[in-house]
This record gives C-alpha cells, structure tokens and sequence, in this order.
C-alpha cells in the first residue's frame, strides 16, 4: 500500500532537512478552525517514535521544540498541543498546534468536538502575525 | 487555582522519579476503553514541553520512548499514540497510549467520535498480558 507521506509532501513545505520536513496544514477543516497547525514529518518511513535511534530522536525532538518555541513567540498561544498518532497514516510525524482559548475546540482536541463557532472568515485572522512570517521564523529556526 | 496534578497523582503510580512519575489510568471511560493508557507526568509545575531545559527534554522524552517500547514489547498494539495537551490541566504530561484495531475509537484519536461498540466487559481482557505485568515491566525499564 502506498504512503501519502512518502509520495506526496503532506503540507505546504516550510523546512526540509535530510531528517525531517516540516509543513503547515493548509487545507480542509483543520486548516481553516486550527490556523497555525505545523507538522513535522520524519523522512523515512518508520511507524513509531520509538522505531528511531537516541540521537534520532533528540534531534526529532529538538526540532518539535523549536516549533514549538516559535509558535510561543510569535502567536502567544493560549497552549501549545503536540502529539503523534499514525493510525491512519503510520509514518512518523508530529502534530504541532497553537491552540487559543477562542479557537472552535478550545479546551477539547482538536480531534474531538467543537465548543464553539468557528472564526467567521477563518482562524488566521485573529492572528498575531501573518502565517508566512510564521513559516519563515520557523524555517530560519530550523536551519540553525 | 489548584493544580489537580500537583496535588494528587492523577492515576495508578507506576512508577516515581525525582523529575517524573508515571500512572496508568484508571478511571472513567478512557481506562476502560483504552486499558493500557499511561501518563508521564512531569512533577514541577510547567505548562509547555519547551519550558524544560534540553537535557530535561531528553530525559523525558527517554522515558516516554521507554514507555512506549514496554507496550510494544508485552502487547504488541496495533499503533502507539503519543500526545502532550493539557488544555485543560496546563502542567506538563504526556499520554502514552497503546492503541488497537479492535478498540472502540480506532483509528480515530481516543478524544474523537468512538467507531464501534466498547469490548463487552471491558477492553482488558483482550490484552495479551495482564497491566499489573505492564506496569511492573515499565517500573523496571525506568529503574535502569
């Protein structure tokens, strides 16, 4: 069976390294409730975290964290969410999420049910800053 | 505000280091549903994964992958989900879950719309070990 993850890139690519890339999700609900929704998805194709070495991972992790610390910075998200699942698509990636208390899910996953409307017009509107400048904090982080 | 996870154990301890402790869920729906449901919980009081320092990241993130490589080992699931939220309850904590094709949610995340009926008389049953073996297995992978 063929992997969406390994034919297709998964995203709008911001970052690529020979690790990992990482892309922002731009289409569909998830796009328009969960606006600054990144995944970091690992180059080969493994299933679990755990299917990586030590240093795999620290440096998986590190680059999670950097996301994450951009996302802090430049959004100032009421919680950041991280997870990865793969029951679908067993590929490793991770879900990074900025997640704010007027966002439709808010406090529930963003896989469970709404709380609330969503934003009219779509989320990224109520954003700090635009997501290309986003992205490219993101990409500028990662290339350290 | 009190912090539930500061002022109780928020599950079965299975395990307790200075920097973590770790607890198998034991109540409400999700235990049932989904019995090899872990919890690492960080014991200072910090909201994000980026908050702790890198070799605190590492460390964590060490056990979690250890977690993880006991529920693969001893029950073989179908996928293992990992996820650090805390919307609601903002001190750091990840869930480590180990998921089935026969669980009520699968594929879906545990926080979605279930896709079939529970197992009759609870999930635990169809584990291939007992979780009093689970939990003695991970105490013993983060004593080394």
């Amino acid at each position: 069976m063929s992997c969406p993850l390994c034919t297709g890139d998964g995203g709008l690519v911001v970052a690529r390294t020979p690790q990992y890339r990482v892309v922002r999700v731009v289409e569909g609900d998830e796009a328009r409730r969960f606006p600054a929704f990144y995944r970091l998805i690992w180059a080969a194709h493994v299933a679990e975290f755990s299917d990586l070495s030590a240093p795999e991972r620290h440096a998986c992790m590190d680059a999670v964290t950097a996301i994450e610390q951009v996302l802090r910075a430049r959004l100032a998200p009421t919680k950041v969410n991280l997870a990865t699942l793969g029951n679908v698509v067993p590929h490793l990636h991770w879900h990074v999420i900025a997640r704010f208390d007027w966002d439709s899910h808010f406090p529930a996953p963003v896989w469970a049910a709404p709380q609330r409307d969503e934003v009219a017009g779509g989320a990224a509107a109520r954003l700090a800053q635009p997501l290309a400048a986003v992205d490219a904090a993101i990409a500028q982080a990662l290339s350290r």
